[in-house]
């Protein structure tokens, strides 16, 4: 039986990574007493906590930690009318807290992930691992048989082009979980058991050309390099779907990080992932989602941007116009869908004006 | 520090796996006594051995091995002017022990290839992890986080199409090595010291679309499915190149893997890989490779088959055409290389014709 790690009595990290360009962004519906545990690792951090459902509900923060948070009120304020293309009821309303960050990186956590053993028992430090990938560069162009090259004790191997050994600048970290898999309700009605043990000691880069499931649990990201480009789209209440927010962002920046030669590393680290939803809950939330994506991917493989589109903005934009060309069709959520893509960018560019961050 | 297994007392697995259908080839220029300590896993095996160099040398196989063993002499008496194909002086020459077996499976093994050992000090059964591979179907068409997923304890995860679960049959199981990493010749001479140490618990495919660094020290594929397709090139004696040898085969199976809807899979099994080659002898054997690949990798991620190449054999030539139209501008070896590839295919041919197998 695998187990979260014990970090009472642990020091909190004296020297932390990135301290004051990184935010965290935490989605949540209930108290935020699984911080206690992260507080060696995460207590240096700013957090942004979004508050899931009524905001009349008070949300606890263990002490110590420094943060700001938003309810719906907050977000209706904020945004105005362009506050729509925020999810309600559903964990996708934490890409308001991509947009809100002034920082260059975030990580997200879910509430109910812990800290993981590697091991050897030890406690991971999930988040230093998540900016060590982001720090080092990514290989999507051709694979490399012993994972990530740029780690200690590894390099590329024979064979791999030498052209191609500076690699590229890496977007996106995704993170992996110990004890509940990220299963669809399938899956989990037909293993209701199924607890992942394996602790795989490895970080790749996601091969260009090539689709994952993104999943938002244990998620970093660049925000200058794909900011724009994280968002959980229309999920929850009023919309047909749920549980496909993080998919749907993981196929548009894997699309848009291939355009503009980004890179996606996955595996390490691991958090402890420690409640199963309920699968009945999340097929109803699902089932939509199990038939269409048999045609989103397909679409999203043959997606192609033009070489007009240079930033992740104009990437998103002219997936969100094939979006509604192409997916209208399916359903007529898309064609919402889209419309939310546009109105997420214009929010975006609304909150982050080009010259407050000293960008072009 | 990372040390080989050791199997002195272990018994010989009583109930092998695929015992008939699959041969074990073997490239030497020495005596074989590095299968004493692969006795427990190998010896039920049938072992072609492939001679290299002087055939008037007498190769010491272990007692209790059956095996045929062809020295240069050999190839030369079956396959006349055609054995012109088969490299000389150079582990190349291993690829006649694929055309010569009449199993489905092939395992191939440097003889400097040791037992590895697992995390908890278990000797690993190396060809008991490959069989497996090559008996579960591969993904790549999408990426899974979670690894393989036909794996005990793993599955699809969320988000992966339920229409692409199903796989596809598994044609090659690339393993890899601890102890001594496979570097090229620049990266040995810059790190002469780094040894590689970390046991990555995972299988995986590569996706379809991404060439990989195939090396040939310990592989395994279904000769069925994929053999005609396993041919090492031209190296050594004679020849302006070594050590692209695997490269070459990797290159060419992957585009064929992909054109077929086939899978390879990379990652476990682990050998202890005990010597060190000499860097500088590795160089001026690499060298040309070293700039070439710079143009071939381009020109293998690019080649296009016909629909009308349904046949490993079918591809494998139109293969060896495009890299006499492609490639032969790079070098005049090229050309020679591609000649070699038609010959190598009707040597295949001869020695398997369809009717003894009883394909069509």
């Amino acid at each position: 039986m695998v187990e979260p790690a014990n970090t009472v009595g642990l020091p909190v990290n004296p020297t932390p990574l990135l301290k004051d360009e990184l935010d965290i962004v935490i989605p949540t519906i209930r108290n935020l007493d699984f911080l206690e545990m992260w507080r060696p690792f995460l207590q240096p951090y700013h957090l942004i906590i979004v508050q899931d459902g009524d905001p009349s509900k008070k949300i606890h923060v263990p002490e110590g930690y420094d943060y700001e948070l938003y309810n719906r009120n907050d977000i209706n304020r904020i945004l105005g009318p362009k506050a729509s293309c925020i999810s309600f009821k559903d964990s996708a309303c934490r890409c308001f807290g991509y947009m809100v960050s002034k920082k260059k990186y975030i990580f997200t956590i879910d509430d109910d992930c812990f800290v993981a053993k590697d091991p050897s028992g030890k406690a991971v430090n999930a988040l230093e691992q998540h900016i060590k990938n982001l720090l080092c560069p990514s290989s999507p162009f051709f694979f490399n048989t012993l994972y990530d090259p740029y780690r200690e004790g590894a390099d590329f191997v024979r064979g791999y082009p030498f052209s191609l050994r500076e690699g590229v600048s890496t977007a996106v970290s995704h993170g992996l979980w110990l004890n509940i898999p990220d299963y669809d309700a399938p899956t989990q009605l037909v293993k209701p058991k199924e607890r992942n043990t394996r602790y795989v000691d490895a970080v790749m880069t996601i091969p260009k050309g090539t689709l994952f499931p993104m999943c938002g649990m244990n998620l970093a990201f660049d925000r200058d390099l794909i900011g724009p480009a994280m968002y959980f789209g229309l999920m929850g209440d009023g919309q047909p779907i749920g549980r496909y927010d993080d998919m749907w962002a993981g196929w548009c920046i894997k699309v848009i990080c291939d355009h503009l030669s980004l890179g996606v590393k996955t595996g390490l680290p691991y958090i402890y992932h420690s409640k199963a939803s309920n699968p009945f809950v999340n097929l109803k939330k699902e089932y939509k989602g199990i038939f269409w994506q048999e045609e989103i991917i397909p679409f999203f493989q043959n997606a192609k941007l033009s070489k007009e589109a240079v930033t992740v903005q104009q990437c998103y934009i002219e997936l969100s116009k094939l979006v509604k060309e192409k997916l209208s069709s399916l359903d007529p959520y898309f064609d919402k869908l889209a419309d939310a893509m546009v109105t997420w960018i214009e929010a975006w560019d609304e909150l982050n004006p080009p010259a407050a961050n000293g960008k072009a």
